[in-house]
C-alpha cells in the first residue's frame, strides 16, 4: 500500500461532520480576527444546540484538508506580532532521532522526507526574552489565546437559557464546586488571571501554530487526553495519524504522542502538523530509544537534546518525571507492584546505577530555560504513582508528590507553565486525599490524572473501572484526565478501543463539570432528556456522545425508518408508553390546580374541603 | 428450529467452566448438610484463590442439566423440614396468564405444556403460620439460609491471610464504611441479627427451592440485579432462559424477569425451574397484559390473583409501586421528563383516571399477607424515580421515598421481608442525599438503585454513566445495585449488552466492596496485581472478571503463546520493562538498608553522614 494514499483513505474515513451538524466560528472582541470552532447541532424542532468541538477542521467539509501539507497555521500571525520571537535553522535532524535503522525500507523513507517537508523553520524566544503565555499573564497581557479559551469555555450561551431559566430546578441543581472558583461567564481576563495565578495552562508551543487554544484548569471545564504513539512491539505511523484525528473526533482535548519505537522523530512530525489539538510527550521515551534502551547510558546532554528537539517541532507540554528522586527509590521496595510508570522505572534505574540524584532534578532550573524560549508546559510526572490499589497513597508516592509540588514553584519563579500528573491505581475512599494532597502542595496547579483506577481485577474493562475513578477525581478538582482503554494492561489500543476509552473520559468529565456546577453543562443534559421524553429520536441520537452508536442501537431492536418518529420505543411496546402519561398527569395537575383554586375560594367563604392525603 | 433442541443447544454454550476452575463445595456446621458452591481458581504457582459464584450449577461439570426438569431443589429439605408449610392445588392456570393468543404456535403450545410438567405443586404456610426468614430470624431461629449465606459472605479466608497480612497496607488500606457495620467474620448469627432488623433481606420463596440463598443488606457484600425478560417488541422465552444462564455466569446475583408481552407465565415458568438465583417481577406488569393494555381497567382483584399466581411459581420479589399515591402525581407535572417508570406511570394513570387513592397503597396489609404466606419479598418500587438529571432529588421522589418509609415499617409489622427501590438519573454531587433520605426514611432497610446514572448524553454507554453512580452509591450504603445495559434508553439488550451491563456492574459493586472495607474484598486485587507485575499472565486473566476477554485482549496484540509466559508485554517491548526494574529496586534498597546499618554503627561511633536529601 502506498503510503500517501493510505493516509489520505483514512483521513476520507474520518471527515464526515457529525449528523445534523455543522462547523460554527465565533470571534473576539479584543481580538476580531478570532474564528473560534464550535459544533452547531440543529435539532428537528427547529431549535440548534451548539456544542464545545474538540475535532478541529476535519469535521469541517469548507476545509481542505491535506495531511502532507499539515493544518493551517492560526495562531502564526498572534506568535510573530508579539515580537519576542525569532526564526533560526534549528537543530540539525540526526540518524539517532529516529531510533535504529536496520530495517529500512523505500516507504519509511519517503514518509520521513515528506514530513521534514512539512516543517517550518523553527522559532524561539529572543534572547532574554520569555514567551510563555503565564508570562504574558502576569505582566497584564490578555493574549489572543486567552480571549480564544474565553469564548470556547462560555460556549454560545443563547440556547442554554431556555434549559437553565427553572428557578427550582437551578437551585435543586446547583453544583458542589468542591472549592473551586467557577465564574458565571468566562471573561478573557479571568483566563489571563488563572493563567497567572498558576491555577491553569494553556498548552501552546510557538512552533505548534495549529493548535486551537484550550485551557486546562480547575475552574475551567474538566479535559481529556489520549494516549497515542507507536511501540517497539507494533503499530504504524499511518495507524498514529489516524488515531489523532479520530480521538479528537471523539473528544480529546489533548494527546500525547507516547511512541517508543522506531521513526518516533518522524511519527511526531506527521502528528504535530496535522494536531489541532496539543500534544503532550515523555521525551525521556525518545532519549532512551537514542542510548539503545539501556538506562543507565542516559545523560543529561542527550536529554537536553531531545527536549530541544521536540520544543522546535512544537510538543506542547512535556512530561518531565524530576520527582524521583534518589532517596524515594527505596520506598518502593515493599510494593505490591513497584514502580509501574515507564519513565519512573527508567529515572529509577538510573539513579541506582550511578547511586546518585536524578539528573532532571538537578537540571530542573536549565529544562525551565529550554520550556520557556518555546512556552512548552509541563506536565509534571509522577514516576512513583501506585500500580496497584494495595500501593495506592503510600510514602513513595506522596514524597513524590511534596516534591513535584516544590518543582511547581520553581517552575512558576521562571513563569513556565506547569500542571502536575496524579495516579493511577486507588479504591474511591483514597481518591479524595489524592486531590487534598495535591492541592495542598502544588499550590492549585493543575492535576492531571491518569484514571484513577478504583480496583484491579476488570482488565478488559479498565476504561469503566478508571471512569469511575476519574468521575470523582475529576469533580473533586482535577482539571485533565488521562484516558485509559479497554486494552490497559493487556494490549495497545487500536481505533475502537481509542474510542470507547475517549467516550468513557467524556462521560466522567462531564458527569463532573455537571457536578461541580459549570454553568450551562447540564444545558446539554437537559436538551437530550427533552427530546428523550418527547420522542425525537434522532436528536438524542445527535445530542449525544456518539451519535453513531447510539442510533445502530436502535436499529438493533427497531430497524425501521418509521421507529425513529415513532411515539414508543422497544422497551414497552407500542401499547404502553409511560412517557405518553405524563401528558395524561399534566391536564390532570391542571385541573388540580383548578380545583384547588376553586377550593380556596370555597375556603374563603367558610367551606371545608376533605383532602385525601392519608389512608382510611 | 426446534425448541427443545434450541435450549439444549444454547445450555451446552454457556456450561463451560471457568478457565483454570473447578466448582467446590463448603459445608456448615449448624447444618451440615449445606453444600456452600464457591468458584476455586488454580493458579501457575500452585496458589488457589476461591472467589464468590453465583453461577449456580451450570459451571459444574459433574452436574447433570437438563433445562426441562429444571435444577434440583437444594432447599426443599429445609423447608419441609420446618413444618410450617403444605402443598395445595394451587390457582388454576388460566388463559389470560400468558396474555393474547391471536397467533399462537405449536412451538409455543409445546413449551407451555413442558414448562407446566415442571411445576411441582405449589407449597404455602399452614393456616396462621409466617414462613419468612425475617420472622424466622426475629424469633431466634438461625435457618439453614442464613447459616449459607454466612459462608457464602466470608468465602475462604485460608488463601487471602497471605494477601492481607502486611499491617502498614491494612492500616493504608483500611475502608471507610460510611456508617456500615461490617463485621471481621459474617457468623450465621450475625446474618439473623441482620435478617431480623430489617438491614438485610434473604429473597427466597418458598417455592423456589432451587435458590442458592444469598444475602441484600449494606453490611454485606453489594449486590447486582440484571433485568431479563420479553416485551411486546421481540425477544423470545429460549433468549430469556439464555439470558438467565449467561446473566448469573458473569455475576447477576439476581435477575428481574421484566417480561410484559405474551407468554409472560410460560417464560416465568422456565427462569424459575432453571434459576440458582432469586428471581424479581413487577406483577403489574402481568396484570396489565390481563386487561389487555388498559391501565385504568386494573382492580385490586386482578392484582391479588396475579400476585397468588407469581407466588405460588416462586417468584422471590415483587417491586410494589404503592408509593406512588394520589397527591403525590401532580408534583410530577413541571418535570423534564414525568414519570419514566413503567410501573409508576401505570400506577399515575389508574390513580388520575379514577381520581382515587392507589389501590396497592389502600391493600398494602393484604399483600403483606400474601408475601408472609410464601416468603415473598418486596422490593418496594420507585415509581416517581427521576428519568433526568433534571428532575433528580425533586419534591415527587421524596414524597414517594418517605411513603417507601412508612410501608416498610408495615410490612415489618407482618415480618416480611423488604428492600426500598432508589434512582434512577441523578448528578454526581446529588448522590449521596439519595442514601442519606434513604436511611433517615426506610430505617436501614436495604436500598437497591438502578444506577443511578449520573449524566444524560450517553445513551449507548448509559452502562458507563450508571456504574459511576452505582459505585458512589453502592459505597454509600446500597446494598443491591440494578444493572444498565449499553441498550438502555435504545432497546432491548442482546447477550452481549446483557454481559457488557453485568461487568460494568461487577466492576462498580467490587469498587463499592473495596471501598467500604469489606473483609478480604480487596485479596482479588492483590492476587491479580501480583500475578500481573510476575508476568504470570494466565493467572492475570483467571483472575478477572471476564477471562475471555482479558485473553482475547492480549491475544489480539501478542498472540503467540510464548507471549503468555513472556516476562515483557506490548506496552513496552522486550528490550526495556518497567517492572524488571524493581527488582534492581529491592537489590538496592535492600543494600542501602545494609548501609544504613553501617552508618548507624558509624554514628554510634561519632561520625557524621551526608544524606543527599536535597539537591545542591
Amino acid at each position: 500500500m502506498n503510503a500517501p494514499d493510505s493516509l489520505a483513505q483514512l483521513l476520507a474515513l474520518t471527515r464526515e461532520p457529525f449528523p445534523a451538524s455543522r462547523k460554527i466560528h465565533l470571534a473576539g472582541s479584543l481580538h476580531p480576527q478570532l474564528r473560534v470552532p464550535m459544533r452547531e447541532v440543529a435539532l428537528s424542532n427547529g431549535e440548534t444546540v451548539t456544542l464545545y468541538d474538540t475535532s478541529g477542521p476535519y469535521t469541517d467539509p469548507a476545509a481542505t484538508i491535506d495531511v502532507r501539507r499539515g493544518l493551517p497555521g492560526v495562531r502564526e500571525g498572534w506568535i510573530a506580532a508579539r515580537g519576542d520571537t525569532e526564526t533560526y535553522s534549528g537543530r540539525p535532524r540526526q540518524p539517532p532521532d529516529d531510533g535504529a535503522r536496520d530495517r529500512e525500507d523505500a516507504r519509511i523513507e519517503s514518509l520521513r522526507a515528506q514530513a521534514a517537508a512539512l516543517q517550518r523553520a523553527p522559532r524561539r524566544a529572543r534572547a532574554g526574552a520569555n514567551v510563555t503565555q503565564m508570562h504574558y499573564a502576569r505582566r497584564g497581557i490578555v493574549t489572543p489565546e486567552m480571549e480564544y479559551v474565553a469564548i470556547r469555555e462560555n460556549g454560545r450561551r443563547e440556547w442554554m437559557a431556555e434549559y437553565l431559566a427553572d428557578a427550582e430546578r437551578a437551585r435543586r441543581l446547583r453544583g458542589n464546586p468542591m472549592g473551586a472558583c467557577i465564574p458565571e461567564v468566562v471573561t478573557p481576563e479571568f483566563v489571563r488571571d488563572e493563567v497567572a495565578r498558576g491555577r491553569a495552562i494553556i498548552p501552546a508551543n510557538i512552533n505548534h501554530p495549529e493548535v486551537e487554544p484550550m485551557a486546562i484548569g480547575r475552574n475551567f471545564l474538566v479535559k481529556i487526553n489520549a494516549n497515542i504513539g507507536n511501540s517497539a512491539v507494533t503499530s504504524s505511523i499511518e495507524e498514529e495519524v489516524e488515531k489523532l484525528v479520530w480521538a479528537i473526533r471523539w473528544g480529546a482535548d489533548n494527546v500525547m504522542d507516547l511512541s517508543t519505537g522506531r521513526n518516533i522523530h518522524t511519527t511526531r512530525d506527521w502528528i504535530l502538523r496535522n494536531a489541532p489539538v496539543p500534544v503532550g510527550t515523555v521525551p525521556i521515551y525518545q532519549a532512551l530509544e537514542k542510548v539503545g534502551g539501556v538506562a543507565e547510558d542516559l545523560t543529561w546532554e542527550i536529554f537536553r537534546d531531545t527536549l530541544v528537539e521536540q520544543a522546535e517541532q512544537g510538543v506542547d507540554y512535556f512530561t518531565i518525571h524530576a520527582g524521583v528522586r534518589l532517596p524515594f527509590i527505596p520506598l518502593t521496595a515493599r510494593r505490591r507492584t513497584g514502580i509501574v510508570s515507564r519513565g519512573g522505572s527508567i529515572m529509577a534505574k538510573w539513579c541506582i546505577a550511578h547511586h546518585r540524584e536524578s539528573f532532571l532534578y538537578e537540571h530542573f532550573e536549565d529544562i525551565c530555560d529550554i520550556m520557556k524560549a518555546y512556552d512548552v508546559s509541563f506536565s509534571l510526572g509522577d514516576g512513583l504513582r501506585p500500580g496497584s490499589g494495595a500501593d495506592a497513597n503510600d510514602e513513595a508516592q506522596f514524597a513524590e508528590l511534596r516534591t513535584l509540588g516544590e518543582l511547581t514553584s520553581m517552575a512558576w519563579k521562571h513563569d513556565v507553565q506547569t500542571m502536575v500528573e496524579g495516579p493511577g491505581h486507588v479504591p474511591m475512599h483514597m481518591i479524595q486525599a489524592n486531590m487534598d494532597e495535591q492541592l495542598r502542595h502544588c499550590h492549585e496547579a493543575p492535576f492531571y490524572t491518569l484514571g484513577p483506577l478504583t480496583i484491579d481485577v476488570a482488565p478488559g474493562y479498565d476504561h469503566i473501572a478508571s471512569a469511575i475513578g476519574a468521575a470523582m477525581i475529576g469533580w473533586f478538582g482535577t482539571a485533565m484526565l488521562c484516558y485509559v482503554t479497554p486494552k490497559e494492561h493487556l494490549g495497545l489500543p487500536d481505533r475502537d478501543d481509542v474510542k470507547q476509552g475517549i467516550v468513557a473520559y467524556k462521560i466522567a468529565a462531564h458527569a463532573a463539570d455537571v457536578a461541580k456546577g459549570h454553568p450551562g453543562a447540564r444545558a446539554r443534559d437537559e436538551a437530550l432528556s427533552k427530546a428523550r421524553f418527547e420522542f425525537r429520536w434522532q436528536d438524542q441520537f445527535n445530542l449525544s456522545l456518539d451519535p453513531d452508536t447510539a442510533k445502530d442501537f436502535h436499529d438493533q431492536t427497531l430497524p425501521a425508518d418509521g421507529a425513529k418518529v415513532a411515539h414508543f420505543c422497544s422497551m414497552c411496546g407500542p401499547k404502553f408508553c409511560s412517557m405518553k402519561i405524563t401528558q395524561d398527569v399534566r391536564e390532570y395537575a391542571a385541573a388540580q390546580e383548578g380545583m384547588a383554586a376553586k377550593s380556596a375560594e370555597f375556603k374563603a367563604g367558610g367551606g371545608e374541603i376533605y383532602v385525601p392525603l392519608r389512608r382510611g
